[in-house]
């Protein structure tokens, strides 16, 4: 899973892991219990589900597999909160992991609780390998840590109440950005992928030769502005812009807007974790699909980046600058200060499906399944959210969905070639 | 919605409301918000919603229309609990009402106190239909008692962990009914339907004549060992018993036995509110379907009784007498101490299309919408079962729910022609 | 099946067989083997099945059980050619007898030559339970050649195309109908159901009692000009009106006016076997649902006719008169003359559902699969159509389709309560 | 469309035309009108359609388009048969293709001959800009020619009567295929893409740049031999060598063997055009999906080419070899007399997802909705098969297919890193 494990003094890692631990918790806090429960469609899960299975990752990879003597706190709850893992047998269907009103929402922090303990306990003797399992958990539950709270808003979304999580944030204003401009990319050989001694999920490598053509990056992404004239303009209505599928996506679905915008009194609005409110046209534009960052693009003129253009021009930028998580609130893409920044505020669509890299392999194991397995119907995102914890991601980091999801905070820049 | 609607004295009829609104919270205490939130299919909702939508009727057809100055407790509420009735306007579509994670369990008990307080300070003054419409309102509150319980067992029952409600009741040995003996119905004109003082619904009128031809009814309900008799004889896999309709949903949905039953170490068991136990051989079968009550009745060489013979045979007996509810806790239904009984226990599937009596009008303004507009696509029920309130159902009470549906405590009488 | 089987010479049989055989042929003459080959959707079936299942029935039920020696036409064909019969073993399921582009028509009419010829040399020698079934065939064949027209129009509306299969027939102007004038049923006990000598389906009997509540009848069916008044009047946008079911479907499949009906420059027009065209006021509607029919009948302040009233009223009238099919060619509902008319033209949706008769048995082996399965779910319909081949339908005659359904040439009387 | 348009002598072009135009009626030639109408999936269009589209083809964009007074055969046939076009306005929904059983066969034969004659009394005067639309309707009329074959077969296989469209072709015993070897692949920089005068798909180019690692190709595909294998091993009912969707596919399909597959006495049978027939193990398995491809490919130790790395190495050898399309007739994949090919037989998996070429830009107008519009959701293919008319692909076409997609021709070729 990790092509290269980080290996951590127990120390370090124990800070680690409570530091990981203690932000699912202050995510969740404002949640009831039913809030935790519910699932509202079969690509959300529950909160309670997200803070289940992250301690499951632990007591299965760590604790049952390395800790002589370990006992599982409940004997069925790996049935119920294993996600995908074939080889760790039957499991609770994914789209009925919301009817799971048992256990409570204090019971699985009960869970939490008893599983931190024994780790914390057993960690100064595990050995390496084990170790860096801990390390991929803790990556493993930052993933879903963005998850819980997508999962979360979506979820909120559909309640006609439209109830806030969070208390809004202070807005700073910031001056409109101006004209797009353009960032000429390297062209010719250049490596990608993860390599050396820090952490890496299995599909970040191995690193390897890419040839690029000539091209330019936009210095930023799109922003609300630019897509209220992209409807202005028709852009929803008119097929020209839009890849077969993503046309009769926007005519089944009927979209007109980014997800959770809905025109009151005139003026587009958005809903967030702090509830409804009025849309800051100079922040970039998100909630999007890639049928409508594809469509976009071509209405624009250009085209989305590939994985390697980006990860090409990302790699000389700080990957922990940047809107990105660093306590539980009120996350939202943020109007840039100025300067190019490829991190944070939104994952951005590349045009580029999510495919193994030359030489990549599966690891050997039920960890193995882990990203393997999802090499086809998606495409890739890259640059990390203003919902990612800050850390978590890196210029080579790959994340991945199917192109009409859009309930991540996913957004758009453009490329276009020279 | 009354055909003759009951005057109360203003005491007992506060003393009535208090004891209906008592049962529903004491129904619904052992559950957690997420309980009382999740909607594990269409056709159920969410306790929570049983609770608000009985209290939305009464704050919407007695204390808004009815008692000047009524304040909503929520301006937005009415759109969350309104069921179906379309004169009352927009409301949450039936499918999404688990998505509603707020108001919290605990805000719909204090919208229960809030217009349960108006409502028992405003009575005395309430003119005679407002009186009727809390008697109505009691009535309805009644119906849902009953699906609250029946819902939080499908619920219940689609948690890998098959929680328990309650703890179990004591057992009373009984013997082992006998054979099935028949009971000779009247022949020729008898008068069906509610008249005169008392309260009944508005599909029950009006009262009209039918008639009957030669016909007995079996004196008791079909019981479980009688229907493991039907699974040994390959009852669900011979398609000469069945509607051709039954046939294509014992296929599709793969129908094996009642709802809830499951082989367990090579004997049968059934999911209750009181978890997972073994089935009593004695005790009437319950959660099947029309289509599996009509096909045993094929298999048995009998056939459902239509509602006239029943409601003609019932009319001699005790509505309150029975397994019914009486308190919050563990329904089932149970063996026959012995002698005919036409009450409790299960509903029993008659033969009949819903559809209205002969005269029948739907009552002018939303509260018309109560019954007559379900006219279409519904079977009969009669009787009442161990979730009915006591004191509910009377000889002409008319139940009805789709031919597929089981998760209501529905079961079988025989019929046949003499 | 048959309550009293006709009992029929030989030579007559032998004529009711080719005059019906020949029918057939007629009303598929104008189709290419392509228009005979298509299924338009899971309700309708391919002109060929019906040329051929009606054969198959002949082949089946009284070649194959009564003639010594008979071979089969063709091994596989029986499993193409059974429509629903559990009995008779597997099936080419329901949905899919369009794909089967071969046998081609032609070899399709083979079949029915090398059947017809067998059956008509064993005639004289057969006895007379397997004449009974000749005239049984006869019958059934009579059903499929009205459906084989309702399934032909609906695939040739699905054409852009809109192609006539007929031209169309000469109209004579008829003066506007007046008022609905009402006739009084009666009342009290009145016996339904057919008995005697003559033909009858199985679900025609027993012949019984039932009693009849006071009430009237229309004297003739709702014209187009009536519905043009319901549409302009928002019947189809008024949810006070319609069934919960009906509401539903009005909504979900976007239900404005009757099938096949379009405005094209500001008129109403539809189309039939005749191409499109205007539609003539004065004319029955036809193609409207159960829901439709019922909905009409709230708005109109009167309800559906029982299938009993109905009965009972229609049992004074010719059931052979009327528009009603006595040769191939463009079928449809016409403006009456005058005087009541309970035959032809359109079959009038009752309130009944379609369930057995008190002492109704279905008869033993596949043939007893007739009708008796499909008890449930389903409407009554009386009274025959255009489209009905004269001499089918009798008083006691039911015909039965679901309440969404609306391809048969199916319309309205209406009734009230005295 | 062309990147570089072929221009063409009148007269070769001419006989070009008449070449492709005839072999679409000789594959026609033994079907009824019936099996060219009917569409026995959504994905698969009638026969019929396939004849009507490609002429419309040449009649919107060459007769319409570029010949002054040319009269359209018929004013509605443009929507019949503009399958995806949307800037020539609305048509025909896809899935309703097989409704028009209307214009017939022989109406959609005279359909071509009219366009045919007036195209080719034009040709000699059209400009250079037309004549490059011939020859892409030609090449897309190819296109066509082989998906007539494929959904046909896919419509004769789902009739329980099997038909055989023609008789088998003569049996030439062929020894077995050894082991798969090895091609060793080039490493670095490759150019791959069309460039140059012929003519190509606006999807294969441009020419460009990419760096290929290290890697083998095997020699060969894979045989049905070693697919029997797979499937002894139990290779569909092991989730580690299936992509996450892929499994999903394989469950919820209940897929056990590739299309057209059925064991019968026994041994594996497989459909096609000549009918149900003994599988020959030494020839190339085909009728597989992209999952298929690729689970295989992971039982054995392998993955599946790149499109890069496969066009690297096909490029020296002669796309018009192997057992591609000459003549109407029985295709059917052959097993190889020796020496690796790369062209013709089945179609080639690779894992490469369908997307455009960096400096893809889609042709401006109709036309140029060709291919780009359809690239997201798919993978693309390599190599023609024995459908594809012989000199139809070159080693840069792209051929592409949804990942579950398996009524093409498809197989498999492995690949490995080195």
């Amino acid at each position: 899973m990790t092509t290269v494990p980080a290996i951590h003094e127990a120390d370090a890692l124990v800070r680690r892991f409570e530091t990981v631990r203690g932000l699912s918790l202050a995510l969740a806090a404002p949640l009831s219990d039913a809030d935790a429960t519910v699932q509202s469609m079969p690509d959300a899960s529950p909160a309670k589900w997200h803070l289940a299975h992250t301690t499951w990752f632990f007591e299965t990879f760590v604790l049952r597999d390395h800790v002589p003597g370990y006992r599982l706190h409940h004997d069925r709850w790996p049935f119920l909160f294993n996600s995908y893992y074939e080889a760790e047998g039957a499991r609770q269907a994914r789209d009925a992991r919301g009817l799971m009103t048992r256990p409570t929402l204090d019971e699985v922090r009960g869970y939490r609780a008893y599983v931190d303990a024994a780790l914390v306990l057993a960690l100064p003797d595990l050995p390496g390998a084990a170790r860096a399992l801990v390390e991929l958990g803790c990556r493993h539950e930052e993933q879903h840590q963005e998850l819980l709270q997508t999962d979360i808003l979506h979820l909120l979304s559909r309640n006609p109440l439209e109830p806030a999580l969070w208390p809004p944030a202070p807005k700073t204003p910031v001056a409109m950005p101006g004209p797009t401009g353009w960032i000429e990319g390297r062209e010719g050989p250049v490596e990608v992928g993860h390599s050396g001694a820090g952490f890496a999920f299995d599909s970040e490598g191995p690193r390897h030769t890419v040839w690029l053509q000539p091209h330019a990056l936009a210095d930023r992404t799109v922003t609300n502005q630019e897509w209220f004239a992209f409807i202005d303009d028709g852009g929803y209505r008119d097929p020209r812009h839009w890849l077969s599928e993503g046309w009769a996506w926007v005519r089944s679905e009927e979209v007109e807007a980014p997800l959770y915008w809905q025109k009151r009194d005139g003026g587009w609005t958005r809903f967030g974790l702090d509830g409804r409110r009025a849309i800051d046209p100079a922040a970039p534009v998100t909630h999007v699909s890639l049928y409508e960052a594809d469509a976009y693009a071509a209405y624009a003129g250009a085209r989305l980046p590939t994985e390697a253009e980006w990860e090409s021009a990302a790699a000389a930028h700080d990957p922990a600058g940047g809107n990105q998580l660093d306590a539980a609130g009120p996350v939202e893409p943020r109007p840039s200060p100025g300067g190019p920044a490829f991190f944070g505020d939104v994952w951005e669509w590349t045009g580029s499906a999510f495919r193994p890299y030359p030489g990549f392999r599966a690891v050997e194991g039920a960890v193995g399944e882990y990203n393997g397995k999802f090499m086809s119907g998606q495409f890739v995102l890259r640059g990390g959210s203003c919902a990612t914890p800050r850390g978590h991601v890196s210029a080579s980091y790959r994340n991945f969905f199917a192109a009409h999801q859009r309930w991540q905070f996913t957004g758009v820049r453009l490329a276009r070639d020279l």
